[in-house]
């Protein structure tokens, strides 16, 4: 079979590291050019392919693809777009066929979540039926860590990371001032159903008495008498209470903390997350004063503080997807399997993507102490080799360094247009 | 004279370097023992004085203070307690006295913003009075960078960084995912009168059409319409639309964003800040999918991503302190003397505190754009370098090192007891 070329995406909420991936896929085909002739970007991830605007990776220079390894963002564009189900929508399947075909494009590199890995898994056997069989590669990418059976997702060290330094820093700074100020912390994290996230921020927490004092899970109802009562607590007994809520956190009918139905003085939903909720909780029964931070994208955007170990899994997948297509592997996903907790070791290996697509994979509770509060030892020896090692960017003029793309589109063969 | 004793405060709002100061002001205390005999902490700042409830930092082994450099938050504690005037609280100024003559503290290096310059100034004036003449020197410390004559202030230096590169990396999360999800991000910085934080967010530009597109200032009077205006023209112009806002950000009467005097279902006071109010109104305006970050203690604890500038002006001024102190300087504070923009080169000289006390230094007119909403070259010239350079901490297991002191207290001597 002579070369063909590859189309590589990236689907979903981007991540510290998606660019590592990137990397690893453009570099590893690179070194493989009697199979894989050249790797075109779907600009704005799969939306690229439907629109038949892509991107030209050969036309980038070594430099500036190695350069990705410390680039946050996509840098590509991804897209928050979910291919219907094939009855619901089957023109979109073809049209992505039809544009694979006219490209030459045999193998189809979806970097993603839950749902790009379904979308992998369906355009692989759609491509097959319709006689263009396309080898189709899911490549793990989310900060929510849900994918199931890899051990652990990239994006998620980095975040992890992130959440944990933050929750470091910020408690020593309540800390300090608790005695005339603020006494009562509250950070808002990521994490809709699973509290990965928000279990990372347990790692900030070394001694007895530590911040955080309460992780509030998605996986735990609220319940807010107790809850209440914890404050208070940790209130009397260390002087301040540092606390970390997942975005999901929820009482035990499901309705998320963030749902007030609250309204403003126009009648409007009231805006604002979780942790204004926490804090106006705390401030209603305790009257404490407090602060609270939400970190949203800053979180899953901070390159700055990647975990090195993540870097690291991130271009491994991205290689090890091209090393399974380039064998002639379809409808895989590389995944992370641990070896070892200490010293942390782990490989490659891979999983079929119909096992992986549309799973979530939650907190399991042993990793959650009893009282539903914090990080058990479990827990701790998890999430600790994840966040290991720094793999700072290069700076100018005291900002981060980013790769610089020509992005040179691939000249459109079909001329039709396709409206997404 | 033979040696006496100095008392080291911090005060207010903490930093990611304060620590850095403290850092200066001991060890270069250490290097003069002929006149400083040892440096007392004040356990929660002033209050640790007035509660003789002190720190001996004498048996702090040189490892630990040095570990002061890359520890955030305030390592004695820190407090948000003016000094009412002197007619107001005479026995407060007097038990200061009576402690630092129990103590034979003859120096008061107090580390704080314009309300410690004003306090450390009258103590100066009253321990003369009372016929216990103490040499005080007040130390610059705050991320607000609102103190007149020092051309910046140590603490600023990082949470500039922190937030330009926040934004730099938050930008490049949006652009990339805009096209089918969030077109607006909001980020809320620190700075209640001055916007000199959110100003820092402006050095993300690099160029036309680079986010982040709007900064608001409390230097300038917000004009809902404007803003909506120029919000829009920059999701049609580059497809999405990055702001800062200042906290402190206010309407031509005076009147706060972040004060919409809404209430939720019960009748409460809406909580959260002024980046849910600026998200709230594009919402409702221009119906744009937005998210907002509140970066809060995140900010200025963030000694991770501490500005390596910032972290040697802060020990310097702590270091000068201590050197004009031994000189019989008094009533003064060390300021930083801009010396040339490019090379960035700087200086220490001193100013009167009668000079800085009380004071707020705003971000210039011509630092800040026609339009209201970015930075000017000159403000650039004067920002840049004052992120420049990366000071890391150590790690270990993934998460900054931080100093470990055994706060060993001072034997009280007055045995009397002080209420605060």
């Amino acid at each position: 079979m002579s070369a063909m070329n590859a189309f590589y995406a990236q689907s979903g909420g981007v991540t510290a590291v998606i660019n590592a991936t990137a990397c690893g896929v453009i570099e590893t085909a690179r070194k493989h050019k009697n199979k894989i002739a050249n790797v075109y970007a779907g600009r704005n991830g799969i939306i690229g392919a439907l629109t038949e605007d892509m991107i030209d990776t050969n036309k980038e220079n070594a430099s500036a693809i190695r350069a990705l390894m410390h680039t946050p963002g996509g840098a590509f564009g991804s897209a928050r777009y979910k291919l219907k189900g094939i009855d619901e929508n089957r023109a979109e399947y073809e049209r992505l066929i039809e544009v694979f075909k006219a490209h030459n494009i045999g193998y189809f590199f979806y970097n993603g979540g839950n749902d790009s890995m379904d979308t992998a898994h369906k355009v692989s056997q759609i491509s097959k039926k319709m006689g263009f069989p396309v080898t189709c590669l899911g490549v793990p990418k989310t900060v929510d860590n849900d994918l199931p059976i890899t051990d652990c997702c990239p994006g998620f060290g980095s975040v992890a990371k992130y959440v944990a330094v933050s929750t470091q820093e910020a408690a020593m700074d309540v800390a300090s001032m608790a005695t005339t100020s603020t006494k009562v912390f509250v950070l808002e994290v990521m994490g809709r159903h699973a509290g990965w996230i928000a279990a990372a921020g347990g790692l900030a927490k070394k001694d007895e008495g530590d911040a955080p004092h309460i992780i509030l899970f998605p996986e735990i109802p609220f319940v807010k008498r107790d809850f209440v009562k914890k404050v208070r607590q940790c209130v009397n007994d260390y002087g301040y209470c540092v606390i970390v809520v997942s975005e999901g956190a929820a009482y035990k009918n499901g309705k998320f903390l963030a749902d007030q139905g609250t309204r403003d003085a126009f009648g409007h939903a009231q805006l604002g997350g979780v942790a204004s909720v926490v804090a106006q909780m705390v401030r209603d029964n305790l009257g404490y004063k407090y602060h609270y931070a939400i970190a949203d994208y800053l979180q899953r955007s901070a390159r700055h503080i990647a975990s090195a170990t993540d870097v690291k899994q991130a271009y491994a997948v991205g290689e090890a997807a091209v090393k399974l297509a380039v064998q002639g592997k379809t409808a895989v996903m590389p995944v992370i399997k641990r070896v070892s907790d200490s010293p942390y070791r782990w490989k490659i290996e891979s999983a079929p993507l119909g096992r992986i697509a549309n799973k979530e994979k939650m907190v399991p509770r042993r990793y959650i102490t009893k009282d539903g509060y914090g990080i058990t030892a479990a827990g701790r020896r998890y999430l600790e080799p994840l966040i290991k090692g720094e793999d700072y960017p290069p700076y100018v003029n005291g900002l981060p360094k980013v790769a610089k793309l020509k992005k040179r589109p691939v000249k459109p063969k079909l001329g039709t247009k396709f409206v997404v």
